[in-house]
């Protein structure tokens, strides 16, 4: 089967499958729409960590074993920093912070993030195409037990240990799906796939942009999201903590009713293939770990195997929602 | 013999006399007003590399068999800028990049270049007080047979190969001595030392602010100059090469005479002793090379000393001066 595909993501979990599927699909076939709600100003630079941290696994430059940043990082400007006593809460890798200053100089110069990361992935032998989810200022806040905080200061300095209310995307009502987006959707025939991020904190941002949900909607392509949660628990990072502090059940179930409207199915771990049964959508079962990249690979394999299967009834679905609106009539 | 003393410097051999000064001097006795006319923006960043060169020398943190920059440095940033496509004719080192970020932060927040290197040195534990020139921007350029460089375009990118025409500093004329460098000079009851610096590029631009050379010829300590040249040559950089292209002789009596008016002493190497009698002026023979800590020690005290031998003509001189203005009448 032909045609594109688009990923939605946010980080690390989100980076491994496009890494995954950037393996069984040719170049030009593949774009990677990237959380940026995370994304923030600090000591005067601008930070696009779930941007980054694509490109740098795309570019095979990521550190697989601290998980985050770059591999044969240094810390050398951070010892320094601590010296002349600037603020040392979030850690700036040597090598990554090339990425920042020319950023920050691109986007001052008048510059859009879409066109800097399209540069630099060109730079760095990036085959797929990595496009932000927007070029506005949209901001992931996190309401907490302790106050409203912004997500680097919820996510790092606190490292998430504050009790999640609610979550809320600052700046998104002000922003409009962009061409770029709104044509990789319309671009993408063959899948639309939302990556194991979180759900919260890495596709509810790049979802509030006005228009972006009904783009996917009109896609032709199926929708398929790969589950988070693995046996009750997130791989990594705070998923389950938030569904719980939310008063979510963290389950497969919970993960199908949050995307439900938007997904044409849902695949989850091995270890929750009895999940199925109480989800009222196609359900693949695979093992979705991926601890190496023969995992990623073979699991961006089995998501397009599932999105194929569904592209039947995708396309009935979106093709009477037409006629309903009377588009065909 | 006590009271504070004020030095005049550019970067790297001014930075050693400062150094070789504050072996003798009290913290608190020793001010250094250093050029900030070679700072500029670059990758969106304020570098100010006279300012960091006395900061990491006066801090014991400079590299001193490269020359310049941090010891302990390491090029991650430099490495991964190219990567990314960035500009790299400007070598920025991973920890001293921290200082550019920091500042750059400092200056966007409002504050004075002034107040920043106060608090980086106190930081650092730098003893004596390390002054700007001026906390607006004034840049030296340098018109040459290639056209008008920037200073550091001249200095770094074209390695200071194209003739030189004429320097001239932008933006001087917009300024004003600031409070805190006139108290400083006012405060200097000892001694103003003129570092081993490059005339034009780096002691000139400090005379160019409006009411600097008014507030030094005012001042009632004596001033004393150490000649850069050495033998009909400089110790390091473009002063010899400069100076035959604007068609002024390489010697000492050029010093003297490029300074004229402004000091009352000049102090060359003991292999020019016999240039001392083509010099109107009171000279100072003594090894003026520093090539170790002792070099600077000794050197920043024959300097004491024979600012100390001037400071009774230097006192009747400007008396009378004051008295001809009318001040004492």
């Amino acid at each position: 089967m032909t045609g594109s595909v688009l990923a939605l993501c946010g980080g690390i979990g989100g980076a491994k499958l496009a890494l995954g599927l950037s393996r069984s699909l040719g170049a030009g076939d593949l774009t990677v729409l990237v959380n940026t709600g995370d994304d923030f100003d600090h000591l005067g630079l601008r930070i696009s960590p779930d941007i980054d941290t694509v490109l740098y696994t795309l570019a095979g430059l990521s550190d697989t074993e601290r998980g985050w940043g770059r591999a044969d990082e240094t810390w050398n400007f951070m010892s320094s920093l601590r010296e002349i006593g600037g603020e040392s809460w979030f850690q700036l890798g040597d090598r990554d912070l090339a990425m920042h200053v020319e950023r920050t100089r691109y986007l001052r110069g008048g510059g859009t993030l879409t066109d800097f990361v399209e540069q630099v992935a060109h730079r760095l032998g990036v085959g797929p195409r990595i496009l932000p989810m927007t070029d506005e200022d949209v901001r992931t806040i996190v309401e907490t037990d302790e106050g409203s905080l912004e997500f680097q200061r919820y996510f790092v300095e606190q490292r998430c240990r504050p009790r999640v209310r609610s979550l809320w995307f600052a700046g998104a009502c002000l922003t409009r799906v962009s061409a770029a987006v709104s044509h990789a959707i319309f671009d993408a025939t063959r899948a639309i796939i939302i990556c194991p991020s979180n759900p919260y904190l890495s596709i509810d941002p790049i979802l509030s942009i006005p228009g972006m949900r009904a783009a996917l909607d009109q896609a032709t392509a199926p929708i398929v999201a790969v589950s988070p949660i693995i046996g009750g628990e997130a791989v990594k990072g705070p998923t389950a903590k938030i569904m719980s502090e939310l008063g979510t059940p963290v389950t497969n179930a919970s993960i199908a009713k949050h995307y439900r409207g938007l997904i044409d199915g849902l695949i989850v771990d091995t270890v929750d293939r009895d999940d199925a049964a109480a989800i009222d959508l196609p359900v693949q079962v695979t093992r979705t770990l991926m601890q190496d990249l023969a995992d990623r690979t073979r699991l961006g394999r089995d998501v397009l195997a599932f999105a194929e299967s569904l592209a039947p009834s995708r396309l009935e679905r979106v093709v009477s929602r037409h006629m309903t609106a009377g588009v065909y009539a």
